[in-house]
C-alpha cells in the first residue's frame, strides 16, 4: 500500500501520509538487526492501519525501558521483538500504558472499553516504544485508570506483577511468615517488600555492600523491609540468631535475582521443603547449589518469568491477571505500593526525528547502566 | 536386668544368657562413637526382650551395607542410627529382610503375619545389622515371599524403591517418553533402566568413561537401556541429533546422582518445564545450574530421599508402599528386575565373635569402595 516515494526520505513521510491518507502516523523505535541498542536502533514512522470491528487504536502514554527490552534488542533474550507490516525489522518495548483513541464495535463489547480508557498490553513483545498502535482484542487488557498516573500504570505489568506472583505461586504464605530475597533494591525487590508488607509477610532483604549502605537500608526499611543485611552477612552468627531466637520464622521462600555465592548462602537459610525461586542473574554467575539441600532438606529450585505466565493459555488466566492488576492498583492508590524511582523523558511528536533518536540512545544508555540505576521511562503523550 | 558379670567377657555372654534366661541372643554390629567404620564398629550380643501382644520376634536373613549406612556410622548422615536398650551406642543398618519367628496376637492381626512370613523394616534406621530383632507393629511391613530370594528381598526397599518413586512422583511419564540419568551403572541406575523398560519408558544413560566402557554399555543395554553414552558425549552433535531427528522424545525428567559438570550438561538436554531430580552426589561436587534454565526454560530442580518418603506420615502411605513393593516383587519374579550384582558374605552365629568383627570390617571396606563396586550383603540365616 505504501508506495516507493515514501521510502525516499523519512523526513517527508509524516507530512505525506497525513496529507494523502488522513490517518495517524506512529513514530516507532525499531531495529533491523540485533546489536548494541545505541548502534542498531532507528526511528521509523508508519501510518496506523484502518480501524476494524475487532481492533483498537491506541495512543501510548508512557513506556519503560527494562533490562529485558535491552536484551531483546541485543538478541540475547529468548523471545524476539515484534515485527510490524511496513516496518523493516522489529519494534522494541514490552511494557507500557496506552489510552484508547478509537475502538471497533466488537472490540468495545468484548473488552468493555471506550475511547479514553487505559489499557496495558496483554501479550509479550507488544512493541510499546511507539506513539500510536493498533491492537487486536486479545492483545490488550483494560485497567481502571482512576487515581493512577501514567508512570504508575506503565510500570505495573512487569515488576510488581513479578513480585506478586512469586509471593503467591510457590509457597502458601501466612501472615507472620518470612521471605528472604537478594537484590532487594531492584525494582522487583522493592515491590516484593511492599506487597509482602501489605499482606503481613516479613522480609529479610539482602543487598551488596556499598558506600551508601546505611542510606539504602533506611530507604528499604521505610518501604516496609523488616530486616536488611549485606550478602556477606548471610552466614553471620547474627543472621542465624535471628531465626534461632524465634524472633523470625524460618523462611520457606527465597527469591533470587543475583546468583553466585550470595545465592548459595541464601539457600542455606531456607527451612526444609522450602522453595528457591530465581528470576534474574545480576552477578552473571550460575547457581551453585549443594546436592544435600535437595536430597536431605527437600529444597526445590524454580524459575519465574513473567512472560511465561502471560503466555500461559490456561482457562481463567485473563481474569486472574485482571484480579492481580486490580489488587496492585488498589495498593498504588492507597500508597502502600510506590512506583519505582524513575527518570522520565518526554519522547513525543514534538521532537524532530533526529532528536528523537538521540533521546532514545540516551535512554537506553541510562537503562543499560543496570538495575541499580533509576528506571528509564519514555513519556509519549500527556494525560488529557 | 543384665548384671555386671555379663560385661566381663563377651565370649561368655551367649552361653550365659541362653543357660540362665532361655532366650534368644542377638548378635549386633554396633558403634559408640561416629568414625571410620573399620575402627568404630563393635560386635555386641544382647538378649531379645520378651514378646508382647504388640511385638514380633524376627530372625534376619540378609542385610546389605549401603553407602548411606556407612555415612551413618561416620556421622555424616542426616539421621542417626538406632540406639537399643542394653547396647552402648548405636546399631547399624537400614535395609534388610527378616523372617517372623514369633508374633504377639495383636501384631499378628494388624499385620496379618504368622511365623515364617517375611517382613521389611517400615521405618528408617531400623538397625538391620543383627541376627535377631524385636519389632513394634509400625516398624515392619509384610511382603509376599513366594518366589523371592533373601538377596532380592533384602535389597528391595532402598534402590529399586528409589528408582520407582523417582520415575513416578515428578513427571507424568507416558510409554515412549524418555528419561535421562547419570550414574546409570549405580544400583539405583540399574533399577531405573529395568523399571522404565517394564513401563515402556526409554532411558538415555550416562556413565563415566572407563577402560571397560564397551562391556558396561552392553551390560546396561542387556538390562534394557535404550542408549548409553559417556558424560563427555552429553553435548556432542550425536546426542543432540538423537532428539532433533525425532528418534527420541526430548526428556522431561533427569535423574542425577553425580553432580558437577556432568549434571549441568545433562540439565541442558531437558525440555521446557522438565524436572531435574538429584538423589546422590558421587562426584562430591555441587550442582552448577544456569539461571536461564530456571527462568526461561522453566526447569525445576528437586531432591529425592527414600527416607523422607518413608517418614512421611500422610494418609495411605503404608498402602502405597505395599502396592509399590508388590509391583516390584512382581517384576523380580518375572525376571524383568534383577537384583544388583552382589557379594554375599555369611555373617551368622557360626562365626566366633572375633571373626564376626573381622568379617564386618572386610564388608564395610568393600562397601566403601563406592557405588561402582558390587553391593555387599550380609547373610545371617539360611532360608529354611
Amino acid at each position: 500500500m505504501l508506495a516507493i516515494p515514501l521510502r525516499k526520505s523519512r523526513e517527508t513521510l509524516a507530512s505525506f501520509v497525513t496529507r494523502r491518507f488522513r490517518t495517524t502516523l506512529s513514530r516507532c523505535v525499531t531495529f533491523e538487526n540485533s546489536g548494541r541498542p545505541t548502534e542498531v536502533l532507528r526511528i521509523t514512522e508508519v501510518p496506523l492501519p484502518p480501524l476494524t470491528d475487532t481492533t483498537l487504536h491506541l495512543r501510548f502514554l508512557a513506556a519503560p525501558v527494562n533490562p529485558a527490552d535491552i536484551n531483546q534488542v541485543e538478541g540475547v533474550y529468548p523471545i524476539s521483538a515484534r515485527s510490524l507490516p511496513d516496518v523493516d525489522g522489529f519494534i522494541g518495548g514490552n511494557e507500557g500504558v496506552a489510552e484508547v483513541v478509537a475502538v471497533g464495535e466488537r472490540a468495545a463489547q468484548q473488552l468493555n472499553v471506550q475511547p479514553g480508557d487505559w489499557v496495558l498490553p496483554a501479550v509479550p513483545a507488544f512493541g510499546t516504544w511507539r506513539t500510536y498502535a493498533a491492537a487486536e482484542i486479545h492483545e490488550v487488557q483494560k485497567i481502571p485508570k482512576e487515581g493512577l498516573t501514567a508512570l504508575q500504570a506503565a510500570t505495573l505489568a512487569v515488576n510488581p506483577c513479578t513480585a506478586y506472583r512469586m509471593l503467591k505461586d510457590f509457597v502458601q504464605l501466612q501472615p507472620g511468615d518470612t521471605v528472604v530475597q537478594n537484590g532487594a533494591n531492584s525494582a522487583v525487590g522493592q515491590a516484593v517488600i511492599q506487597i509482602a508488607r501489605a499482606w503481613g509477610i516479613r522480609t529479610l532483604n539482602v543487598i551488596r555492600d556499598r558506600p551508601n549502605l546505611e542510606e539504602l537500608s533506611r530507604q528499604l526499611r521505610d518501604m516496609g523491609a523488616d530486616w536488611v543485611i549485606r550478602d556477606t552477612d548471610l552466614r553471620s552468627a547474627e543472621t542465624r540468631a535471628l531465626f534461632a531466637s524465634g524472633n523470625a520464622r524460618k523462611p520457606f521462600l527465597a527469591l533470587n535475582c543475583v546468583g553466585g555465592k550470595a545465592a548459595t548462602d541464601m539457600l542455606r537459610l531456607l527451612g526444609n521443603g522450602g522453595s528457591f525461586v530465581t528470576y534474574g542473574a545480576m552477578s552473571r554467575q550460575p547457581l551453585t547449589l549443594p546436592a544435600s539441600a535437595f536430597i536431605f532438606k527437600d529444597i526445590s529450585a524454580h524459575g519465574y518469568w513473567m512472560t511465561r505466565w502471560m503466555e500461559d493459555k490456561r482457562e481463567g488466566r485473563r481474569e486472574e491477571r485482571a484480579q492481580m492488576l486490580n489488587e496492585l492498583i488498589g495498593m498504588l492508590r492507597a500508597g502502600t505500593l510506590w512506583p519505582p524511582i524513575a527518570e522520565v523523558t518526554r519522547w513525543g511528536h514534538e521532537l524532530q526525528l533526529e532528536a528523537s533518536l538521540d533521546s532514545m540512545r540516551s535512554i537506553v544508555t541510562a537503562a543499560g547502566a543496570g538495575l541499580a540505576g533509576k528506571k528509564q521511562v519514555m513519556l509519549m503523550h500527556d494525560v488529557e
